[in-house]
């Protein structure tokens, strides 16, 4: 079988979130399986130099009226969140307790972040919005909350996005298809395209 | 009549390029005029802070790869230029010394700037290359480097480009359809769309 596809985001980016609703379905059509892979993108600014988008001059009153165009157009739902940007290591840390023990159950979980966040305008970014938001899913607050706190879950979760950083993942969707990288929401026709006839 | 499209471009600009071959046809599907306006990065990154792609870290690398993918995927043709990015100044001179006079040959001389840069791997920031593309078109060598260099010209490109940054241009291409802004070549789906629908 090919090679699941790898899908990096942060839960605080509005494109990571947008192709997170795309991806699994998207796959799915080539019979592929998708891996999903948080990161923290404070973590590559740190490297690249680069600043929360909605930071930079002029470019920040575009996006406002970029992120729920792109939406609709997608078919999305979107509202923009009041805490933006925020720190993602809360959801993430959740997200790699829980995808230990069920690869499966950490990507609805990691759906339903996403969700509470851009949808119902939860700000995860407080450890207690990312429990109450995998307490509705059915998991046992207290064990998601020791989870969250575990220094191996800790350590986890750095690895993986240092992971990610050496993978030349630079930015939020990053999607790999067979060694092929492509960043961005609005590179899923390219990989939908990639997909279907291997690369041209 | 519909107001025309306006496409703002910086000549160094790989995606501009890639615009600069499908705008004109779309616009054309909805009985649309583009009005082509270059304008020069390097005096949007003063403001926004922020640089060359190429230069930043691990995003070059991306980048490398995305330009010609990105070109293939939209069948234009595509080669890297060597010296790259350019200081586009000299080619947008030409450009409005001739637009002043006649602007659909203006959109002509951009259109054979662009391929020279980004096919024939001609450098266009130097301004002796920039006149051979207008002579090869049948322009006078002579009047063209006298218009470049004409105090006129040289304003009317410095008041185009402070007029893009006024409107919020801070990348390129970005294509304002009846006051909705579109930045880059992978939003050409939504201007289509919205060619269409008159937004959504």
């Amino acid at each position: 079988m090919a090679a699941p596809i790898e899908f990096y985001f942060d839960f605080s980016s509005p494109f990571g979130y947008l192709a997170s609703e795309k991806i699994d379905q998207l796959a799915a059509k080539y019979g592929r399986e998708v891996v999903w892979r948080p990161f923290l993108l404070g973590a590559v600014f740190k490297i690249t130099g680069g600043m929360p988008t909605m930071q930079v001059p002029i470019k920040g009153d575009y996006y406002k009226r970029d992120f729920p165009r792109s939406a609709r157009y997608l078919g999305v739902a979107y509202r923009q969140p009041t805490a933006f940007p925020m720190n993602a290591l809360a959801p993430s840390r959740a997200f790699y307790w829980l995808d230990a023990k069920d690869r499966a159950r950490a990507r609805q979980l990691a759906q339903a972040l996403y969700r509470a966040y851009f949808v119902d305008d939860l700000d995860i970014s407080s450890a207690e919005n990312t429990i109450a938001v995998a307490a509705k899913m059915g998991l046992d607050a207290d064990a998601v909350r020791a989870g969250m706190n575990d220094a191996a879950v800790k350590d986890r979760t750095r690895a993986e996005v240092d992971k990610a950083i050496a993978k030349g993942v630079f930015g939020s969707p990053y999607i790999i298809v067979d060694g092929e990288p492509f960043w961005g929401s609005d590179r899923l026709d390219q990989v939908d395209k990639w997909l279907a006839t291997g690369g041209w």
